[in-house]
């Protein structure tokens, strides 16, 4: 099945407690182009990038079976570019630098070929550009995924209930399911999430797992327990690419299709975080893709008979 | 089989932000026995009381067959108290007050019939007394979990390290394991507490789950997500002594019984956290249980087959 994505294709500049990166290439749509690749062909993606992005990336990822038509480069203009420092924990960093440069001026305009693609995951962008994505579609795809976080939130409420309005599945952290649901238990936050439109809500909760809610039923995913966190950035948007990619690679949306996708996205975040910024997962194969889900599967997976 | 427990039987006043208590009956020992009473017979406690105590509430435990015998009574003394507040977030709370009471002298003494059981759950208590009660032993249990804590890592770091290497199973939550490690990572924390002497390590995660760690192996259980925690007091006890009354009840100390066993103790500790004190506990049904371990095994389980 085809997949659109729509989303930041980037620059950013990283420093973790284990080494720190020049100016590596990141953004959401681009972890989320690798992260699907390996599961199903073509993506398409639409985002923008100034004519300081290295092109050779993109060549990558059309070697991948990306379709990167969509993406407009524009001569004269500088990518966005964002740097941050992680704290020794790294479950937290601060923002050292944001510069939106083109992302700035960014008007998604998503081209015919891409119009009727059966899956879209929006990254997370200004919530009033999510919409005109999805209204610029021939066809509503078969399923929308869209991931945001605090701060359109804070900033943008009401055009980003809006968004979340138009879409199957919801992704965000804890925290932010907490901001916008007003309840501290998730249980409480998915019911009223639920109610805002989406039918599937994903929790992401890091290094402690994600959560899939859906009417009353939830399924749980840990994250796998590493030596060794390297990099924690692009890991959701790695996630959210596994998660949809398997779910066109499979074209089943049904819950149970939705627990293994969450299983596989799973996997391909734990990938993301063993080295900086794409390199993990520019070199994967399908084998080491099942090897890593059976480490999940090993990990949760428990026999039980009742008596 | 038989189990044997000793740790603190007390009084509780706790304050969340749901309500609050008078003084309310708690204690390692009393959750741990209630919990495990749900699983094997005959459950024997080695603790410490003052006269004040109710004893009403020993023979609700007499009547699931847990020996209180072993539960030395101070006429003219108080019982251990304890009472704190939990925040908003229920993950964090203050305590309050600290009446030690009898247990600043508590030296267990465990009866003749005691010293044959065929499973020892120590407990968090003072380290020395915890290296006591398994010397006093005439034949070595089956299987030793031990339970401890920071306090002990800041003030009795070589007695506790004694009393680990002493043990099989160590119960410890993700900060303390990090503590008693020096190691960010729980998979490294995990090695070196392996190093230390016990072949198997539980880390609580609170509503984040927990992690069994056997050599190589890692096993992880989802906490459930709950609409309402309204009191988390004895929740790790309840957990623990969940986990040792299936081992007992099965008879099987091998690592895929004790991924059972983690949920098991999971789910005791999930109806823990839903009144106060030993609420909830007291009026279980097998059923009631049965229902709530199907509960994580939906929460949890998927059907993956590799391609």
């Amino acid at each position: 099945m085809s997949l659109l994505t729509v989303g930041t294709v980037a620059f950013d500049a990283i420093e973790t407690p284990f080494g720190k990166t020049d100016k590596i290439v990141g953004g959401a749509a681009t972890y989320i182009a690798w992260s699907a690749s390996y599961f199903t062909q073509p993506i398409n993606i639409v985002s923008v990038i100034g004519d300081d992005f290295d092109m050779d990336e993109l060549k990558a990822l059309n070697a991948r079976g990306v379709n990167t038509d969509g993406i407009e480069i524009r001569q004269g203009e500088k990518s966005f570019f964002w740097s941050g420092k992680y704290h020794m924990d790294m479950n937290s960093r601060d923002t050292l630098i944001t510069d939106l440069n083109v992302l700035a001026s960014f008007n998604p305009q998503i081209p015919e070929a891409y119009k009727n693609s059966d899956f879209l995951m929006l990254g997370n962008i200004d919530p009033s550009l999510q919409i005109s994505v999805i209204k610029q579609l021939t066809k509503r795809p078969k399923l929308i995924v869209m991931d945001t976080m605090n701060f359109w939130m804070n900033i943008a409420l009401d055009t980003l209930r809006e968004a979340i309005a138009m879409v199957d599945v919801l992704t965000i952290n804890d925290e932010e399911a907490r901001q916008l649901s007003g309840e501290l238990s998730l249980v409480r936050a998915a019911q009223k999430i639920h109610k805002m439109g989406p039918k599937f809500l994903v929790i992401k909760k890091g290094e402690h797992g994600a959560l899939l809610f859906h009417n009353n039923q939830v399924f749980f995913a840990p994250a796998l327990p590493l030596e060794e966190v390297f990099d924690p950035t692009g890991a959701g948007d790695t996630f959210a690419g596994g998660f949809i990619g398997y779910l066109a690679k499979t074209n089943d949306i049904s819950f149970d299709n939705m627990k293994r996708a969450i299983i596989y996205g799973s996997a391909m975040a734990s990938f993301c975080v063993e080295k900086f910024g794409t390199e993990k997962l520019k070199g994967l194969s399908t084998e080491a893709i099942d090897e890593r889900v059976n480490m999940f599967i090993e990990l949760s997976q428990v026999d039980i008979e009742l008596v």
